[in-house]
This record gives C-alpha cells, structure tokens and sequence, in this order.
C-alpha cells in the first residue's frame, strides 16, 4: 500500500487572502512533485457544498440557531471527510484545505460564544481523532482585514454572505480564538503575518512547508 | 407565568397513516380546547424544511454519509426546537409532532446501522434532557405498510424519496428498534395497531389520549 498523504489546512478570517494563498500553496506542492487535492469547507462536495448554501444564505429572515449551524458544519464536514479527504490521503494524495475544524473553534466557539468543549465533543463524534498534519494560520488585524474585504466586495458587486455581515468584535472574537488554538498546538500551526506584502506572504509560506516537510521525511 | 404545554409526538414507518392520524390528534385536543401547534420532523421552519429537503433529495448520486445523515437530522431538530417547539411549550400551547428522535433511533441507528449510544450523544447534545410527554407509535407489518405507500405513491404520482426507495430489511430493522424503544419506556409509549381499520386506529388514540391527560391532570 501506497503511505498516506498529509493533510495541510489553510485558516484565517475573512479578507486575509486565503484563496490567493491556498492557490499558492497549492501549485508550491505541485512542484514538488506532490499529487495535490485543493479543497475547501464547508463544502468541498457536491453535498457538503448543499449544507454550505444553507449556512451562507443571507436571505432566511429567521435565525439561524447556534447548535443548528454548528451542527450543519459538522455535517458537511462528515461527508467531506468520507467522501473526499479520507479516500485522498489512503491512496497517498496530499490534501489543501482552505479551513477546517480550527475555523469552527474560531467562528462559532470564539464568535458564536458556544462552549468549546462543546465544539470538541463534535469533532471527537466526526474525525476520530484525525486532525491536519500542519495548519498554516495567516493573521491579520481584523481592521485591516475589513479593509480588504470591502474593496473585494465592491469591485465583485457581491452580496456579503451570513458571516461576513458580522461585526467588528466577532471578527476580534475570532482571531483571538485562532491565536489561542495556534499557541496550544504550536507542534500544527504555522503563524503567518498576512500583513506583509503578498511577496513576503508567499515567501514565509514556501520557508514554512519546507521546514515542516523537511521534518515529516 | 402559564403553565408548560405537552409535547406529543406520533411516530412509525412508511404507510402507516401518520399525516391522516396527526391530523386527528390535532382536532382530538382542539375539541378539548387546547391550543395546539401541528408541526413535523425533519422540518418544521423554514431552516429546518430546507435541511429536511437536503435529507430527502434523491436526485444527488453522491452517497450521504451516515453520520452526515444524522448530524443533519440533529441541525433540523436544534433549528425546530430554538425556533418552534420550546416557545410553544413555554407559552401554554401543546405541540404535536410528526415524528421526532424515535424516529433517528429507528432510521439511522435500526434502519443504518448506526450505534444507539452515538445517536444518544447527540440527542444530550441537542435536546438537553427535553423528550415528548406522550409517543403515539403506530405500528404495521412492513409488507402491509408497503402496500399502501405503494398505492399512494401511485395515486399522487410523486417519485421516492430517499428513505421510502429503502428495501424491506430496512424496514423490518427500522420497525424493530421501533418496538424496542417502546418496551423500554412504555410510560412514554402508547403502541397503537395501525393494521386496524382507520376508524378503530383513531378510536384507540382517543381512548389513549383520554387515558394519558387524565394522568397528567
């Protein structure tokens, strides 16, 4: 049998360039001559990606439950698991996940305020202990962040979805949560200023992997 | 502040006659003049019906994972209990429910296969120790129940959905873990032969009826 793939997930909250650098990510993999599979949550199949909508819809004018929304990331994240992630890794793929559990003790543990030990019991019930071989968090002052986010928004004319309409101290709320997961786990998580130019962003990334997969050999 | 409503819920396989019979339990306490919210599972409000059309859909050929199954039947419920049934019952009204957790442990733990004990966490997770005051359990062999959701798929020409295209053994399990949870709580359970006539089933859920508010007065 073929080793098993790793599993690198990218985090971050909204307009800290995750898509521009998961891309990144992933063709720097490519030209190691990895087999790459680049993905996203929630979502990532055609199902998983049907629980999505739901919970980006801005549209409901009825609220969408705390337990409820967790509940459905959970959901999407089960199928994604089975359904693409766990097949990918068995037969040696590595996967790029542009966010994963980590966004989940963020958004709905630090921003939602549900308990964390909560969020835990779930991840416990869904992975069973599998967790991403390196996470790279990419940081941003969320004042900064919504800088970028406005000027995406603009120039795509496109509606903000269910979480980008939160306010400034969900976003604080957020990053706190993404910082004291990166610094109980540091072994994971490499810290990435997004505040650099993309250049140096970039840079920092390929020295990260390189390090981190230097030590995987 | 008023007092607490009662929360009934009527459960059983494919056929048995649930949508005529909920409807008669309705009536059956309105003619008491009881305030009562009909209502039903998966669904219930807006979020919920849309998490119940994800769970029903049979036109995806990607396979829904087990897990992803019940972690999205437990979303519809958290959304339905926030939204709906915890502040009927706050405010003196009763709710009737077609089908609610019984229905997980038959579907997904006898009918799936899942473990009851996994189906158990996430039933604490969700309902925090709330169950139904009364579970009306219409109960009929599987091959008669097959019968009649064959005639009325006929009649209304409406395609399968993803648990009515399910085979007998199915059917005999999902009946089966049925018939269990109600032997192990009959305090809760009334078991109603749903094989009677429709006019004998429903003067058995009036006689139940009476016989279980009487106890609670």
């Amino acid at each position: 049998m073929s080793k098993r793939g790793r599993f690198i997930t990218l985090e971050g909250g909204e307009g800290v360039g995750k898509s521009t650098n998961v891309a990144f990510v992933e063709a720097w993999l490519k030209q190691q001559g990895v087999e790459v599979i680049l993905t996203r949550e929630p979502g990532g199949t055609p199902r998983a990606e049907a629980i999505r909508a739901l919970l980006l819809d801005p549209s409901q004018t009825e609220p969408l439950d705390c337990d409820a929304e967790l509940l459905l990331m959970f959901a999407a994240r089960a199928q994604h698991l089975a359904q693409k992630i766990v097949p990918a890794l068995e037969r040696g793929a590595w996967v790029v996940c542009d966010r994963f559990t980590d966004a989940t003790f963020a958004y709905q543990g630090g921003g939602r305020g549900i308990d964390p030990a909560r969020i835990a019991q779930l991840e416990q019930f869904v992975q069973k202990g599998l967790t991403p071989d390196l996470t790279l968090l990419l940081d941003m002052s969320p004042v900064a962040a919504r800088a970028r986010l406005e000027g995406r928004l603009r120039d795509q004319q496109t509606q903000r979805d269910r979480f980008e309409q939160e306010q400034d101290d969900f976003f604080q709320a957020v990053r706190q949560a993404y910082l004291s997961r990166a610094a109980a786990a540091p072994e994971r998580f490499a810290l990435i200023n997004a505040e650099q130019s993309l250049k140096d962003v970039q840079a920092t990334l390929a020295n990260t992997l390189e390090e981190r997969i230097a030590l995987w050999r």
